[in-house]
Formats: structure tokens, sequence, C-alpha cells
């Protein structure tokens, strides 16, 4: 078993190609993570998340710890055999989705006690107990549990909100039980604000993680401030590490993080818009339910390799979606996420040769086209 | 492009192994049709479906004619490339459908008016119209329109119904366009009354079609007077035509109709149930939302290779199902028809082997002998 590491191949500018090397393979930098919220990328085999090109996929320590269960998943093995993904899995640490409970659950300094949304059953979720399950469900990455700094917030509710994150991110680190190729991943906070974001990387960095988040960001704040914290808080993050930014974004998003030195992502965006009816393409996104499809036999998105794209035209799919069956769901959500596999790997290639301004620009000013003429 | 033509193989006691040659391709008989209602067997990919063994699917004309209409596939090139299917399909002729709409209905000599049960719209189908409408669709076997008759019935309005749909007969035989490799299939009706059922027998052989289905049946008579019929009934058909039983059925009414020499089968239950998460397995039906099954890694049916008994434990599908996740209907959904069409592969092979009764004792007693045992 390999042990984790993060081996740097080229950089353009602030970017970075590399490869993240695991006790379950190895992930191609930067990229996406699909989201697996319940053990399952939804409507998705796991060979087909797989043939996008997605090395590693996200799972939720919420969802799961609920139901089926960590000790439940534990005793199948873990989450790799349980839903059949054999390569690296990251799982949160559960903190982010409790957090947005609002009512039902109550923070201290030991942790944050909350109600099941499914049961009512209570739970306490510590720093300890985080690193105890995902150690049950077996995750390649395990997450720091954190409290995502809400926005709008004061710099004093962002401050004290940000070192709680750092002593809990101490707790969790002196908990977590080491193993050759697993990791551990701090979280920095401190809202928008860049004294408080420095102070987070300092205390991380001094804490020492095998990798370090950028947690409390496309949270309402907008595109431009993300990136303003990206352009401050990037280079205090360990140059020899991965830097993962959580729960992002549209593809233009990723397309700036990436330039400013992330290396991983996340975002239910691909998955869930693939439910609703709605397409990435590179001309932008489609609303797949609009009328002026319904007769249009040509494909979503003519350079693309997805079964949607190659086997099926506007026209079905739009007819899948209106009659609301379930290939439709399907087709779209691995169309989005073969999109977002494509604009990570076109994005590797450019770091790779050197290319990415350009090809950044390409990529960002084709989607604001729009999409293809009606016929 | 090869003749329409119905090859005998083998038979054993009254059942028969043979092949259906079509423009489409070769259909190994006896055959499980899979419901593909509205161009998509709902859950599952055309690839995974020709993966279970399936030859041919069956669409609903009622369903197409309305959404995404009879004319809009046709300007998509026909329902094979609509939805990636270029294997066989078989259309039925809307009838059974309408009929089932009740008050929103009107039947008359000339056919059966109705309004749409998406947005209300007046439609009229006439037994030439729907020999339209399914070459509009491209269907390689297409049903003649006409009356499923109600259970319970008189004799008196049974008779009325039937010679109905004799008439009906006669002229969608008038109006259909025959082409190579194509086949018109007419309907015998005459609820459980041998004499109707001799007498529609012998219009349908007067008039003459490729083959030949039995309808009105597994709409409440019950397996033994459904199986007295076809006793009765399937010697009074033509030998060297398939024989179709329409709508049937669960998987001992098809093992007993085997034996009785029915050739070709369609039924939702398979897929329906996928979606409610029930399986059909080897040794009976599974609800797989039962508590005993959260915790147990073994596979849903030891003896099959589809990817949900493959790949995955039996607590994994009672978590994907609980949890409403879609992989789970997905999954399902290819057991259930994977089944199926195991069960029609050993019906063809015991036929071929000459060893029909043991294999059908055998299966329908497994069935019977209940679910494995919990751990």
């Amino acid at each position: 078993m390999s042990e984790f590491r993060f081996a740097l191949e080229a950089s353009d500018g602030a970017a970075r190609a590399g490869l993240i090397e695991t006790a379950h393979g190895t992930v191609r930098t930067p990229a996406f993570m699909p989201v697996g919220t319940a053990g399952t990328v939804k409507a998705m085999l796991p060979d087909s998340v797989r043939a996008t090109g997605a090395d590693i996929v996200l799972a939720n320590t919420y969802h799961l710890m609920l139901r089926p269960g960590a000790g439940r998943v534990a005793k199948l093995g873990g989450l790799h055999r349980m839903m059949d993904w054999h390569g690296p899995i990251l799982t949160d640490s559960g903190g982010f989705q409790v957090m947005s409970l609002a009512k039902l659950r109550r923070l201290s300094e030991e942790g944050v006690a909350f109600r099941s949304h499914l049961d009512g059953d209570l739970h306490l979720l510590t720093p300890e107990r985080a690193m105890e399950i995902q150690r049950d469900l077996d995750a390649t990455i395990t997450m720091a549990l954190d409290e995502c700094t809400p926005f709008p917030a004061s710099e004093a509710d962002a401050a004290s909100s940000m070192r709680l994150s750092m002593r809990w991110a101490r707790r969790g680190r002196d908990a977590f039980s080491a193993r050759p190729g697993y990791a551990l991943f701090g979280i920095q906070q401190g809202g928008i604000h860049p004294e408080l974001r420095a102070e987070s990387a300092a205390a991380l960095t001094e804490i020492g993680f095998d990798g370090y988040a950028l947690g409390g960001l496309a949270v309402g704040e907008g595109q431009q401030a993300m990136f303003a914290v990206l352009d401050h808080s990037v280079p205090l993050l360990p140059a020899d590490r991965p830097r993962y930014l959580m729960g992002v974004g549209q593809p233009d998003d990723i397309v700036g993080a990436v330039a400013r030195g992330i290396d991983l992502f996340d975002c239910v965006l691909p998955t869930r818009a693939g439910r609703t009816g709605q397409a990435y393409t590179r001309r932008g996104t489609v609303n797949i339910r609009n009328a002026r499809h319904q007769e249009d036999p040509r494909p979503l998105d003519e350079a693309c390799a997805c079964p949607a794209c190659r086997r099926f035209s506007r026209a079905y799919l739009h007819h899948l979606v209106k009659a609301g069956e379930i290939l439709g769901a399907m087709l779209l959500t691995w169309h989005n996420l073969q999109y977002y596999q494509d604009l990570m790997r076109g994005l590797r290639e450019a770091i790779l040769t050197r290319s990415l301004a350009g090809f950044a620009a390409r990529a960002v000013a084709l989607e604001a086209e729009g999409d293809i003429a009606p016929l």
C-alpha cells in the first residue's frame, strides 16, 4: 500500500498539475470529485462514474452516519466495498450539513448536538467522533470537523467561529489514526477577512495536515470575493500538499480557482442539474425542457463523448425529461459529469503544456457565447 | 433486409423453441419483451437491456402518440433510432390503454374517441389510424387495434366485443402497408368462452396475419382460467406463426404458458417491481425494503450475473431503496429483467433438449420454497 503523497508535475503561474497517491489509487489533479452523498453518485453506476474520467468521489458523513449508519458501513467492509467504488473516497466531516440544520442543532465547545432529519434521534458530533465515523466509513481522505462560518458574518463572529474550528482541528488531528495511504485534511476558515484567513492558515500549518481545504466559500459572497480570498489565501498554504476548495462550483469558478492554485473540487451542481433537465455544454447551460429542443435531432454537445451525446438527440432527451423518465436523469447526470471531467482534463493538459491562460479564456468565452442556434 | 419469418427449431409437448427473423434482427423464442412504454425501458440504458439477453422490446402506441407524438418520432427517424434500440420493436395498438380511460373515451364502430390524460386534447383512434401511427413509429411488429374485452363480461357482451375486434382486424389488415421484415399481428378475443375464442381464431386465420396474439387475458380471470383458455385456444392458431400472450405475467404464468405453446410475452411487472423495491429471485420474490436485509452482505440472488447481484449486497440495495436513490431503481430493474431473461433462456434450452417438464417443475418449486434464510 503506497504512502499518501502529492507529486507536483507542472505549474503554470499559480496553477498546478499533480498526482495524489493514496491507498486506493492515484488522483490526477486538478480534479473534480463527483458527490455521492448517500454512498451513491445519484443516478450513476460506479463504472459509469469511472468512465467519465473521475478518479475520486466524495461522500457525506452526515447522511451516511444517519443512514445506513457508520457501523453498518464498517460491517459491510467500508464504503469502497459497499458502493463498489474502489478508487479514493473523500468524506466531509458532517459539519457543513449539521450547521445547516438551524434550529435542530446546538453548537458548543465540545461539538454539535443535533437531531436527525430522518427520525428526530439525538446525535453528538465532536471532532473526535467525526474521526471515528470516517474511519468506520474507511474514507481515503478524512476531513477535520469545522464550523462553516455563515455569510455574511461580522469580523468578530468570523474570528471566534474560525478559532473554534482551529481548536477542533487540533483535536481531530490528535484523534485521527494514521494509516499508510490515508490522509487527514484541515479546513481553513476566516470568511472573507484576510487576517483571519492568515491566522487560520498558520494554525493549520502548525498542526500539520496531509492536505488543506478552503472552507466557508461559495456561500453567497460571490465569485469576485471568493477569488480575492484565493489570491490571498492559497499562497499561505503549504505548496507541497493538495489544496481543496470545498463545494465549488460552476465551471467558470473552477477555471478561476485552478488558475489560483486549487487542486481539488467537489460540487453537487452537475449531478443535481442533471436531475432537473439542466445540462452543461461547451456553449453554456441548456435547459432541455425548453420547447425549442423538442424536434432537434442534434446532440446536446457535439464535442462530448458521453452516451447522452453520442447516442441520443436533444429531442429524445427533451421527451425523457418532460415525461419524467428516470433515463433522462441518468443521461443528463452522466453528461454533466462528463462535461466536468472533460473540463478538468483540459485544465490539467493546459497546465502540463503551460498554456492555461489561453485554454481558460477560450473555455470561458465559448460558454459565454451561448447554446447553438435553434434549427 | 430479411423477410419476416418464424422458424420452428424444436418442440417439447405443446411448447416450442424457434427464431423470429425480422428487419431488425432475430428473436429467440420463447421470448420476453421488456416494456418501454414511452420509448424507454424505465431506468435502463438500451445497452443494458440488450445485456440481459433481451432480443426485442415493446413500446406503447398510446403513450407515444400523445408524447412526443408519432409524427415527431417519424421525423427523428423512427423509434429504433430515437431510443437507440436497434433490435426489433413491437408496438401495441393503443387500444388497451385507451379502453382503460373509462369516462374519457367513447367507443363506436368507427373506432374510439378519447381525451388525452396529458392535456385533454381529443383524439380518434381507428383501426386505420392505428396502422399509420405504428408505421410512423417504425414498429417491427404492429398490432391490430382491438377492444380488450373487460372481465367479467356476459357471453353476449364478450361476443359483440370480439366481433367488433374482428371487423377492426380486417380493416387493420387492409390498411397495413407490408414491408419486408415487418409484421402485423392479429389479436384473438372472446373472453373465457371457448366458442367465442374459436370463432375469433377462425376469423383471424381467415384474414391472415404474420402472428397471432391472445388478448383479454390476465385481466382478473386467474391463472387457472387463463391456462384453460390457452389449452383450448392455442391449438386453434396457425402453428407456423408466432403466438403472443399479451401482458403476461408472473414467472409461473410464463412457465405455464410456454408449456402450452406461447412464444412471446410482455409485462410491466419486472420493471415496475424494480422501481418499488421488489425483486424476483430464484427463490421467490424479495421485498428489499424489509429490515431483515439491512445488514445482509449477500447478493440478492447468488445465481444471477447482473450487476446488482455481482457487485452489491442486499444491505446496500436496501439502503438505496430506503433512501429513495435512483440507483436502487436502476439496479433492481436490471436484476428483474435479468431474472426474466434467464428464465426465458432456461425455458428455451429446456425445449431444445426436450426437458421442459423437469425444468418447469424445478423452477416453480424453487420459487415456492421462499427466499434464503436471514443471516
